[in-house]
């Protein structure tokens, strides 16, 4: 996977990839630039096994503030809807990219988690942050609807129907206890602990099963609307798939051996 | 909007419509004449903007019993097939006309919210309790099935699969801290403080963007079913349709100017 | 029904069949015998309305510790892929089974819950708990994917999406505070009254309406996937048939009388 990437900061160890926005001067907001950096960035991950989970973490004590109001917003305004459309699906691409790419995803919060920040959070797998973290869906703000990215779809099945109607119709902030106590989080911890808790656990993903991994995230996004019957069917051939991986016969052998499994993601 | 109503009282102010049941003296129940006139005024209420936010309040320290024992629940003991389904039609027709009337609806509820009245507490967008709050699904009760109106769709969304079985299996009555804490309620407040909490978030509401938040409703029902995929693109349309307003334009340019946005609602 | 079952325990009375596993040395693991003969019981039971309600109940201070690791993932380890689909479509087959049993299903839980055996709690419509609970979606310690038997399906419906993504990532238990706070439990008792609360339960549900409570659990498995409008169609159709039972007419009939209903399932 590339590093050297223009629009986040892109840095890969021992497996791990640590992106963030690179503008902590303004809260890292989103640009067109970056937007599109992502989703291509994503999109390329899916064929990429080095990489075997990801952290998107924060930069100067914020996570990222959403669309830029003068870079995006201005323009959006003075758009046709053929422009409009192009670049709602743009963004809605980042979010179907980072669903699709086969690899788990932490988001590490601190500070501002803001409108389009707010959704790559909540488009990543599991989410940590700190006491200070202000979550906003505040596309109602700036005279939009709450159906952004997706939003209308997964803030519901994370936090169910009648909290999420709230925060996005009022746009107002969640602070990082609400968060946790309705499950946005998946664990509130102190500033300086946030990075080191994220590369753990992305240490945890990475050392595997990554092939089982791939099939989680896959099916957690293709169950979603399925019947319960399909769901079902569904996971027995993808489980079914996962039994004939070395990896499965490695783990036996090491659980006989008496002995710590090494997976090798085939 | 009609606030001539027989069935239940109605009063609209600054956009702000308050209904409520009005025979307090038997905690408000329900009966084939107010079924049918709220499924009638909401479904009016899809083609007036006049009205930019509902709230369905208490009266007399209770929400509603749902329906009537006598008037309702012994004739239906004596219906044939045909008429039976015309009246669980007519019930299901309300929950329709509430979630597609492109408003968001705030349910104030005190005292008793049982049966029908807990499912037009759920059928509304947002939900304030006060402590003496007791909302039962009691169909069960009554020798019925949990499947209501919606309630085996819409509960297990709001408070999750687990706990909804449960109230639904059982009858019990869920209790004012259950409720906040499993995000039935967006909030718990005092009695006398309820219809004030309940007008100020409608007065938010009403404030706009009033075209978002008809958007933002719709895309809540309508992504109910939808694959992730399938609702981002949805999203992307109905933004980019949103983009389009001029409120986007006045929260844009309220914004450069250092000023609040007065959103008109086109 | 059987109560002849020979590779779990199984007790029936006044309405109520007990459930339980019955390798307690082990912590009850699942072979391919106890899958294959509790989705045979499940498939009866279907037919037969003489049990009411079951319990799924611990024995020797565990639940449930998941498919044996000797008797079923080693010979895993050495199948074709048509024998491993024959295997992962068996397993789901329970869960279809238990759902489709037209019984509501109470899971007592004390100690060990793991693996297969998690599911089983998942598969259930209400579970109970003790302090001591330990719950682990472990599949990925084994080499697999968190997808199985249904999980991804079923998991985020009752906890959320984020919550459930880190049990099925990680791998890790999930205590029994957690799964309350969560919404997974319906309820912690002490290990001395498990048994006793959830025999308690299933005397409530077994005294019916037990048509209805068959309603409701094929309406909650139906509309997992339907929209919103569908579903409240759907439950028009469900009550409906309900209102056509003389468990209706009974509790009508005691109500007027100011007795307590005695149903009898018709």
């Amino acid at each position: 996977m590339r590093t050297d990437t223009k629009h986040f900061r892109c840095e890969i160890d021992e497996g791990i990839a640590t992106l963030r926005l690179d503008r902590p001067e303004r809260k890292n907001p989103l640009t067109f630039d970056s937007y599109a950096e992502l989703r291509d960035w994503f999109r390329e991950l899916h064929y990429d096994d080095s990489v075997k989970a990801v952290v998107f973490g924060s930069n100067g004590g914020n996570f990222c503030s959403g669309g830029d109001v003068h870079e995006i917003i201005g323009p959006l305004t003075k758009m046709s809807m053929k422009e409009l459309l192009a670049f709602t699906r743009m963004t809605g691409d980042l979010v179907k990219a980072m669903i699709n790419c086969g690899k788990p995803i932490i988001a590490a919060v601190d500070g501002v988690c803001a409108g389009a920040g707010a959704i790559i959070a909540m488009a990543s797998d599991m989410r940590l942050a700190t006491p200070a973290t202000k979550t906003a869906f505040l596309f109602t703000r700036v005279g939009l609807a709450g159906c952004d990215m997706g939003a209308c779809a997964m803030l519901p099945r994370i936090i169910g129907q009648g909290r999420a109607a709230e925060l996005l119709y009022m746009g107002r902030s969640m602070n990082a206890d609400e968060g946790s106590a309705w499950g946005f989080w998946n664990r509130v911890v102190d500033a300086d602990a946030l990075e080191a808790e994220a590369q753990e656990m992305a240490r945890k993903i990475a050392a595997g099963p990554n092939f089982g991994h791939m099939m989680t995230k896959t099916m957690l996004n293709q169950e979603w609307s399925m019947s319960l019957e399909q769901a079902i069917e569904s996971e027995a051939q993808a489980q079914a798939i996962c039994m004939q991986t070395e990896d499965f016969t490695r783990a036996y052998n090491a659980f006989v051996a008496k002995e710590k499994p090494v997976f090798e993601g085939d």
